[in-house]
C-alpha cells in the first residue's frame, strides 16, 4: 500500500507541479497520503486516539482533513488552538500540549473550550490551578530518546521521580490529576523505544494510586517517522511494540492512551520543487568537489537539515546517470545555510543550472519553519492537492 | 562617545516599551544609534564608500536613514533591491552582493539600472554577460575567517588563484572586470584579520595587469563586530588597520575600496524585550540546574544562537542581585529550541514568571531570521524609533 501510494502521491503531485508556474520553490502536500497516514495509525494502534502535532503542518487543509478523519489536535499555542477550532473541531478534542506556557494563554485556551494540558513542574501547575481550574493536566517526563534522528534535549519533561509530585500538586489544587507524558525523540527509528518509558510511566501510576491517586490516561507522544532515504519499521510495528509494552507494565490494567503523530502523519505527503540555481567549484584542482546551490536552503523552510539531521531524498530528471558528492547549500548569502557538508550529497553530474529538482518527504517541519524574508526571499510557498 | 549614546538609545528604547503595550517579544531599534554607527564608518574609513548589508535589518526607515546619510546598499535578491530603491537611491548605488543567483533575477536587476555584481565562478559571470551585458563584476575570494565568532563556511568565493581567470572570463565577454572581494567573517574580532586577504587582492591586481586588466576596485567586506558581552575595537582600530594593510599591500596604488558592514551598523541599535514564561527545575536535586524558558527563542529572531554562537547581553530588573547559572530556551515545542545550554547562563536567581528581560545588540540578524510562524507563534514585531 504505501509504494503503490507513494507513487499516486508522487505523480498527482508531478501532474501539480507540470501544470503550475513556479518562480521560487514550492511544496505540495497530498491530502490522499495524509488520509492513508491517518488510517494506518488507526488501524495499527486502534485503542489510542490521534492527536494530530499541529506544529507538523498548520495549513488548513491538513486540519480540515483530519477533523473529518476524527483526528484529535495537539496544540503548541493559542494560535493553532484557533487554527484547530476552525475546522470545527469541539475543545473537548485539543489538547494544549505545550509544558511552557504563559498564563494569559492558559486563560485563553481556558476560555475556547480546552481542558487538557500539559506540565512538567510545580510552577506550571499553579499557572493552571488559577488560570483554568478544574482542568486535566498531565505530567510529561523526561525520555532518553535514543534511536532519534531529530536532536533530543532535556527541555520537556522532568526527571521520572519527580512527576508524583507534580501530579499530587496538581490534584491538591482542584485540578484532575489526568496521566503521563513522554516523548520518544522525533524521527524515531527504534520501535522499541516506548518500552522503557512505559516501564517509567507505570511506576509513577503505582506511586500515585499508592497516593490516592487514580491516574487514567498515557499520551505515547509522537516520534513515528517518516521514510527519507532509509527505509523505516512500518507504523504497525510500532504500534505491536507499544501494546506489547503497555501489556509488560500495566498488566491488564491497560490506561487509556493517546499518540501525537506529526511528522509521521505528514512528513511523506510533501515534495518541494527546487531549482539548481548555481553548480560551480571552489578551484580548477582535479579533485575539488562541485557545489551546488538550490533556491531553498536552511532559511527557506529545510531548517531540519540542522547539523545534517535530516537528510531528505532528492529527485532530479538525471537520475539513472553517473553521480558525484556535491557539497549542496540553499541561496542565502548567509555562511550557514548550507544543507549537506559533512557528509557530500550524490547527484548527477549533468546536473545544471535552471534544473528542478523534486525534495522528496518535506510535509513536516518546512513551512512553518520558513523565515519571514531573510535576505528579501519569500517564505515558503505550500499547495495541498 | 559609544558609552554616552549606549546610555541614550538605551534610555530612549526603554521609555519607548514603558509606553507600549507588548504580548509578545518586540525589537525596538534606535535610529540614533544607527546614524551615529554610520557617522563612525564615514569617520574611520574616509575614502571608503559604505555598502550597508540590508539583510542585516531591512526594515524600511533603516534604509531611509541611512540612504539620507549618503549609504549604498549592499543586497542579497531582487526583493532587498527594490526595498533600496524604494527609499529614492539610484541604482548606482546598488551591488547585488550575492554570489548565488538565479539569471533571471540577474536581469530583473539589470532592468531596474543595478550595474554591480558579486561572481565567484565562470557559470555566475555567463549568466551575468547573458543578463547584464556590460555590467560590472567584482570577484569574491575565500578568506580563512579566523576570529570571527558567526561560522564561516566555504560556501562564497573561489580561491585566490582562481580569480583572475575568472575576472578574465568576464573581460573577455565584455563585461567590467572591475575588482576582487572577500569576508573576513561575521564579527571578527581581529582588526588585523584583513590583511592577509588583501595581500591576496593585491596579488590578483597584479596577475590581472600581467593579462592587460586594470582592475579599480576592492570589496572590503562586512565583518565589524557589535559589542554583545564582551568589548571589542573600535571602527577606528579597524579603519587604521585597514588601511595599514592597504598601503602595505598596494603601495601607493591604493584601489577604490567599499565596506559592507551589517552588524556593525545595526547591530548595537536594537533591544529586544521578552518574557519569561517559566522557570523551573528538571528534578529536586539540589544541585539540578534551572531551566528559564523566555517566549523568544531560536526560532523567534535569535537563530544566531545555534550552536551558542552569539551570546546576547540580557538585563533584567532584579540586576545586581545574586545571580545562578541557568539553561536559557525559547517557548517553542521543539527540542533544538535552546539558546544556551553548554555554557549556561548567569541570570538572578530573583528572576520570576512574568517578569521582563532587555536583551541587548539585536539589531542585526533577527527580525528576517525569524520563522513565519512555528508553533503558531507571531514573527518578531519590530519598532524603528
Amino acid at each position: 500500500m504505501t509504494s503503490h501510494l507513494d507513487a499516486l502521491g508522487n505523480d498527482r503531485v508531478r501532474r501539480f507541479l507540470a501544470e503550475g508556474q513556479s518562480d521560487g520553490p514550492v511544496l505540495v502536500v497530498d491530502s490522499e497520503v495524509v488520509r492513508a497516514n491517518y488510517a494506518k495509525f488507526a488501524h495499527a494502534l486502534p485503542d489510542t486516539r490521534v492527536f494530530y502535532a499541529v506544529k507538523a503542518n498548520p495549513d488548513p487543509k491538513i486540519l480540515k482533513l483530519l477533523a473529518e478523519l476524527g483526528s484529535c489536535f495537539d496544540c503548541a499555542s493559542v494560535a493553532e488552538i484557533d487554527m484547530a477550532l476552525a475546522t470545527g473541531a469541539s475543545a473537548d478534542r485539543i489538547s494544549f500540549g505545550n509544558t511552557i506556557k504563559k498564563e494569559r494563554d492558559v486563560a485563553a485556551a481556558y476560555a475556547r473550550g480546552v481542558r487538557l494540558f500539559a506540565v512538567d513542574c510545580r510552577e506550571e501547575v499553579e499557572k493552571i490551578e488559577r488560570a483554568a481550574p478544574g482542568a486535566k493536566v498531565f505530567c510529561r517526563i523526561l525520555a532518553d530518546g535514543a534511536g532519534a534522528e531529530w536532536p533530543l534535549s532535556r527541555k520537556f519533561g522532568c526527571a521520572p521521580e519527580m512527576a508524583a509530585d507534580v501530579l499530587e500538586h496538581a490534584h491538591v489544587r482542584g485540578l484532575i490529576a489526568y496521566g503521563v507524558s513522554f516523548h520518544v525523540g522525533s524521527q524515531q527509528n527504534n520501535v522499541g523505544a516506548w518500552d522503557a518509558a512505559l516501564a517509567s510511566a507505570a511506576e509513577i501510576f503505582r506511586e500515585c494510586e499508592r497516593r490516592g491517586l487514580a491516574l487514567s490516561m498515557v499520551n505515547l507522544g509522537g516520534g513515528f517517522p517518516t521514510r527519507y532515504l532509509r527505509d523505516v519499521p512500518a507504523v504497525e510495528a510500532y504500534g505491536a511494540s507499544i501494546f506489547e509494552a503497555l501489556r509488560a507494565h500495566f498488566g491488564n490494567r491497560i490506561p487509556e492512551t493517546i499518540i501525537e503523530p506529526g511528522r509521521g502523519m505528514v512528513g511523506d505527503a510533501g515534495w518541494i520543487e527546487a531549482e539548481v540555481v548555481l553548480v560551480s567549484k571552489k578551484s580548477d584542482a582535479e579533485d575539488e568537489i562541485r557545489w551546488v546551490y538550490l533556491d531553498i536552503g536552511k532559511f527557506g523552510g529545510l531548517a531540519e537539515t540542522m547539523d545534517e539531521a535530516i537528510r531528505y531524498p532528492i529527485r532530479t530528471a538525471h537520475d539513472g546517470g553517473a553521480t558525484a558528492p556535491c557539497v549542496l547549500a540553499g541561496p542565502t548569502c548567509d555562511s550557514a545555510d548550507v544543507l549537506y557538508e559533512k557528509t557530500p550529497y550524490p547527484l548527477p553530474v549533468s546536473l545544471s543550472i535552471g534544473d528542478k529538482v523534486l525534495i522528496e518527504a518535506c510535509g513536516a517541519y518546512t513551512t512553518t519553519y520558513a523565515a519571514v524574508a531573510f535576505n528579501g526571499f519569500l517564505p515558503l510557498a505550500s499547495h495541498v492537492i
